[in-house]
């Protein structure tokens, strides 16, 4: 299996203990505070005294043919998929996007690859501030860092779900993964495949979210694995109501749906009767700390149950 | 030819014409001021308003196997000049490095590459902030975002050289190409080849700079092309005399050393006569704009003469 782990998303079923360990290490040398130990979506930097002072927000992200996009899959998507989620990333600390660099490897479609680019730059209203461009035999790989600044202070963590919270999902779950599926058995029809070729990053919904949440990460690896997430940054428990988490997918589907990602959704925290100013769905509540950071349906889940999807290639 | 390409290091001589048509078309995207249209070593962003504002130096190079290092070379060493490298992009704008993102391909020793990395990152007291690991069957590439502060406004660029300027560089020229030579000869005495291996970034040497230079870059692919981009940006003819440069390679190799890159020396115009804070080597001097950008011991230098180098594979 081919995994790809943007830290601190551990690939906690299937990563190679080798991924594990280098992970590890990188922690080691990652002591500033603005790294957030590598256990959170985004680094966070403040920058600046005074009344004129920013809070900047930093990602890292990349995409691998084979790994993260079907080598038939049109290069305008996966430009587009490549900034759509850098900027979820972003959309979870509720930044506003300042700008992005671009890592590319040339010799694939670069026509539609530029045509997608200047697509979601334009649909996000960001600007393209600079990259590298290299040429090498092997698949293809690209890396995007995404650059926003703080819109809240403080800045929304994972760590912040408190014992009595409500547990909320911006949107459904299951449409990247049926587009997927879609996409890889031969269909074309875009209306299948969108969701999975061309996700949204919730960036306006972040920003509103950012001054009422506890917590807040985006779903890129499956609302179970990052639900089990937030519940060990925040050492608390994490209760969920699966037949809660509104489905983009058939119900026979359902906990695969829920164990699928790339849907990118919100999931957040926020007292109980919190009034929100977008839609979301409830989905749980936080509990204090018991035998695992993740309750489903009543159930102690275990790290060796499938919680999250790490990139089938 | 492999080619490696930071924007706007354009392999003048050598690239794939599909290679400068792609980032001919990137420039098209690339229109926000911060970006300089991609004719620069980095984007420069201002943040925030007011006295606790300031501007952030943003810059992401790559370095793939095969095209920027041997695949026999010691990963500790890829490390340590990934690093360098960005931050001597840092450097030819005066910035003062905050913290680096890596995207990072597993499957080399990752070990050495770890042990590298620490290194570099403590010597320049940088941490790191984030980045993304993935695992391709291939050929391996890393890339890095170096994100800095500007310590000098206006940030230098390379278009501010004015006729009668002094142009200087603060080293010799020569010594990555004597290391590459040697490694590649599989000599591995680390004295011979350090200078290749491990670049140093003059990042305090550019901060000292920065409020005195009309224009200032570093020297990576070449001092002669370097300084043809330099002559080209700020619109005037770049004279320099070749025997006043310093050289650090024997003296028949003289024309090759100032068109093989990877020194990292500090190239920069000031006004005649300026009393400099490091040491440096005056090499010619700024004329108005004659038949080309570069003119070398009263030779006008055409795009299609050996400038430049271009990461040879």
């Amino acid at each position: 299996m081919v995994c790809s782990t943007r830290w601190p998303r551990l690939c906690v079923n299937n990563a190679m203990a080798g991924e594990l360990d280098f992970i590890a290490r990188l922690r080691a040398l990652a002591r500033h505070p603005a790294a957030r130990g590598l256990n959170d979506d985004c680094a966070v930097l403040p920058l600046g005294t005074g009344t004129g002072s920013e809070t900047l927000i930093l990602t890292h992200d990349a995409m691998a043919q084979g790994v993260h996009y079907l080598p038939t899959q049109d290069m305008a998507d996966v430009a587009w998929k490549l900034v759509a989620s850098n900027l979820s990333d972003l959309a979870a600390k509720g930044a506003q996007p300042l700008g992005v660099l671009l890592g590319y490897s040339l010799g694939g479609d670069d026509t539609r690859f530029l045509e997608g680019l200047a697509q979601v730059l334009d649909h996000y209203d960001t600007p393209l501030l600079g990259g590298d461009t290299i040429r090498v035999d092997g698949p293809l790989s690209f890396g995007l860092t995404a650059v926003g600044r703080a819109t809240h202070l403080p800045v929304p963590s994972r760590s912040g779900a408190r014992p009595g919270d409500a547990i909320w999902i911006t949107g459904g779950v299951g449409a990247a993964m049926m587009g997927f599926e879609a996409l890889q058995a031969g269909h074309d029809d875009p209306a299948l495949t969108v969701a999975f070729r061309r996700p949204e990053a919730l960036v306006a919904e972040g920003q509103s979210l950012a001054p009422l949440v506890t917590a807040m990460m985006d779903v890129s690896d499956g609302v179970l694995l990052d639900a089990w997430r937030m519940g060990t940054a925040s050492g608390v428990t994490m209760a969920i109501d699966s037949a809660a988490v509104p489905l983009r997918a058939p119900e026979e589907r359902r906990r695969d749906a829920l164990s699928w990602g790339e849907d990118y959704q919100l999931l957040f925290t926020a007292p109980a009767g919190c009034l929100l100013p977008v839609e979301a769905t409830r989905i749980g509540e936080v509990r204090t700390k018991g035998d695992a950071p993740l309750l489903l349906d009543g159930v102690t889940m275990r790290e060796s149950d499938h919680l999250g999807w790490h990139h089938k290639g």
